[in-house]
């Protein structure tokens, strides 16, 4: 596939501004071919004109039909084989085999939202019948299922060039549930992001949608992706980035004359809680495991456990050498660009020169855009008098936090604002204590491990990548798992509908093998 | 019961700024019995500290608990017996027989959400089973489950002393959920509202739960409101009353460092569309329909169909005469407080003033709070030049739109902001033209009716009380029916917790009944 540069506006394409940017690949520094153009806010405008004209036809094309759209587009980026996860390895640095993992993973959420909506537990059914003898006042016939939001704007992620972008969860989440889709490629894998905006645009046009079901808009610094979030046609937005990404967006959506939903997933710190009879059992064993999952992917995962916490005692100075041995063997490795190597460098700056935070290793990076693990430690008393040092560095690093004992560790577990995730590292006799520690948890994380590691996030039905803010802008909901697809629907009621007016899966003669809640019972 | 005018805060009763108010019975201006203080900043702070720390307890105390809590509730308000319904009658001018009513949804509410929690259905609980041999990874055992979201602030709302004011509507699905309430109460309501507060007060003592479960807060301005709302420890907020009013809590809960949900329920104009056959067919039908449904409890309800759409044709000069003679009929009834008395009047100045409008009738009123229905006709490119008529007027006044053809109909709808009910009234030959209609007002409303009238709003599964902007300010939640829960959940995964830690509605060993989704199929 050639690369063009230009916008998919609806079936169209488009390149209107005459200022150009290129991607860089960051292991070199090199700009890559094709220019990408900042979509105009005229742009901007007919893609949500489109999208807002599609959106009842596209919902109301079915789930069959919305299903096979779904399989289709992953068949499309499977069928564009090397050449995608080259281009997005030279944009992002990740290796081939990380991409060849992440296309698997994008292809499969596509695939798992497909029989999701096939199957239709999504759509909460419900059927209260009428009655129409009630006294003083008749029962009248009531009927409920989920229907599509509206336009969904969709912000691809630096950090996962193709299971959170193009075609990422959120893109293939709100398709699922019937919203058109204007994508806002992240301007640092732009050849990525055209390529499967592509393979979707083609799918569009071979399924007989309407045009405007999909756009990809490209543009470098903020002002597209404002102009999107205040255009009157989106409905809501997905995102996963930055705090203050997430942050702007919600706050623009807030304060639109129509307030729209954001569901910005802005990472955290993913506290792991290494309890006192575990350490001093696996010192050695945790450490490893810790290392591992703070250098996957260059720590650039939403769920890098950046915060470790421990009581002072057997097995701690064992582990802190243990993870210090192990994080200085990693080799340096490029970051995604130049804006998360800057970030990653100055918040280990603001790290360490806290008062009484102690540097036990911290690597030295030689390329432009290189990363090298870094470890610190703190008293648990300064960790809780200082809340920057509860903000998250983005990239290889964590956090060490010496509790003098295990109510200290729970007092640390309260200050702690929202979380992605909270792990407890506990031996088999220490439930007790974890029964003190879960209940804090619960309110604080979206998930609870107990046991392995934050990073991995599994893609099924009973995930929650969510959290309370700042984890996310709204603790109700997940971005992966089948859970993410109410972030783009809403419930709507018929009253003493005629059976020819209600949708199908609402009749009396419904398709069969719905799961459906009639007069207060599930059926199905 | 003695009032005594004083706050609730947690099991203690507080009151400790100087300055009172008083409610006044708005048929004869009359101050009643019992002064009322603001609350303070630091009684707010109280009462949501103990509300933080009740949080986990209350949850934590299980479903079966809180469902008796519910219930204990309910009897107390029953309990009460008519001084109750003669204090709320004094208080807002609302008859003994709508209050009648009213205090027996109220009940049927509390023990609907007991019902509820005791099934479990709310819980939306998930098991995906491990596969330690999975290749290139083992996957994880993950359950997840709704959790209570924490602290919630209810605000009572002035049009419902009892359904949807201290134990209405959002305490009871609140409660329910597992959060802890903090209710600030109507001003217009303070006596009713001390009432059922310590009804609730002493359910909360009698059934050993943590005093900070619930608290009632008075306020005669907004202060004390958004006080409550900024509170760090309140997680989310539930709101029925005016757009103004509930886009200030919106913009406050937004601009939070923390931003929480608000569900604000703040009205609309609920348009009914009357198709030409039906309209010629019926139209004295349909005219005394109208004219009760606009003028039940003077107009106050948020289903008040304030927009009736019809075509210029046969039938329509005898719908609106007809239409205006019931009008004419209904006698001055006393509006809910002055509040409301001048917003109507002015409202109505505001609509008649428009060029074009044409009166048809508007009644006058003697008494200072005394209201009179009023009907206003407007040609269709008119109202869709001039967006103000598309403003709600709280109370008893409708506006006809007449339009040139079926065409025209559907532009006005396409024109309308969001909803909680749209009407269609249509012959049974008239299938074609409502499906042309259906899918824009399902992008327009919460609730579609075929036939009947929008006020009268069942309590049930599929209810659907809310719909877009400015509707609600949050289009994916409904505030009656069992839905309404879901406003103060939001769900929590476990990943390979050992059975002994995890909630037990997700062990292994589960009590009996719960429906669950296992591994993607359903089971109980």
């Amino acid at each position: 596939m050639e690369l063009h540069g230009q916008h998919l506006i609806g079936s169209a394409t488009s390149a209107e501004a005459e200022a150009t940017f290129t991607a860089i690949d960051p292991r070199t520094g090199t700009p890559l071919a094709t220019a990408f153009h900042d979509a105009t806010p005229a742009e901007v405008d007919r893609a949500f004109r489109l999208a807002d004209a599609a959106h009842p036809t596209f919902e109301n094309h079915g789930r069959t039909a919305r299903a096979a759209f779904l399989e289709a587009i992953a068949v499309g980026i499977e069928a564009l084989g090397d050449p995608l996860l080259e281009r997005a390895s030279a944009e992002t640095g990740l290796p081939l085999a990380r991409l060849t993992g992440e296309r698997g993973r994008t292809c499969a959420q596509l695939r798992m939202f497909a029989a999701l909506i096939r199957n239709g537990s999504h759509l909460d059914l419900r059927i209260d019948h009428a009655d129409r003898e009630r006294q003083p006042l008749p029962k009248p016939d009531l009927r409920s299922m989920n229907r599509a939001i509206g336009p969904v704007c969709v912000f691809g992620a630096s950090n996962f060039p193709l299971a959170f972008s193009v075609a990422g969860g959120d893109t293939a989440s709100a398709l699922a549930a019937g919203c058109p889709v204007v994508v806002k490629a992240h301007p640092n894998h732009p050849g990525t992001s055209e390529m499967v905006g592509r393979v979707i645009a083609e799918a569009v046009a071979n399924a007989g949608l309407p045009e405007g079901t999909f756009s990809l808009l490209h543009g470098e610094g903020h002002a597209v992706g404002a102009e999107m979030v205040q255009h009157p046609a989106a409905k809501a937005v997905g995102f996963t980035g930055s705090f203050r990404g997430g942050r702007a967006l919600f706050d623009l959506a807030a304060g639109r004359r129509e307030p729209i939903p954001v569901f910005a997933e802005m990472g955290s710190i993913n506290p792991v809680f290494l309890l006192p009879e575990r350490l001093a059992r696996s010192a050695v064993d945790l450490a490893n495991g810790i290392s591992a999952s703070v250098t996957l992917g260059v720590g650039q995962f939403c769920t890098n456990p950046g915060l470790l916490v421990a009581v002072n005692g057997p097995g701690l100075d064992e582990f802190v050498a243990t993870l210090a041995d192990a994080l200085q063997e990693v080799e340096e490795t490029a970051l995604l660009h130049q804006g998360i190597k800057v970030g990653y460098e100055s918040g280990l700056d603001r790290l360490c020169g806290v008062d009484g935070v102690e540097l036990v290793f911290r690597g030295s990076a030689e390329r432009a855009c290189g990363a090298r693990p870094c470890l610190a430690t703190v008293p648990a008393k300064l960790f809780l008098a200082q809340p920057e040092l509860h903000q998250e560095v983005f990239g290889p690093s964590t956090l060490l936090v010496a509790c003098r004992d295990v109510e200290e560790m729970r007092a640390v577990a309260r200050a702690l604002d929202g979380q992605l995730t909270a792990t407890i590292q506990a031996s088999d006799d220490e439930l007790a204590l974890c029964g003190d520690l879960l209940p804090i948890l619960e309110q604080k994380a979206g998930r609870v491990l107990f046991g392995g590691y934050p990073t991995g996030v599994e893609v099924c039905h009973a995930m929650v990548h969510g959290g309370p803010y700042p984890a996310t802008t709204d603790s109700r909901s997940t971005s992966v798992g089948t859970g993410a697809i109410h972030r783009f629907t809403r419930p709507v009621a018929y009253q003493n509908m005629p059976e020819a007016l209600l949708p199908e899966e609402l009749r009396d003669a419904a398709p069969g093998g719905l799961s459906r809640l009639v007069d207060g019972e599930r059926e199905g």
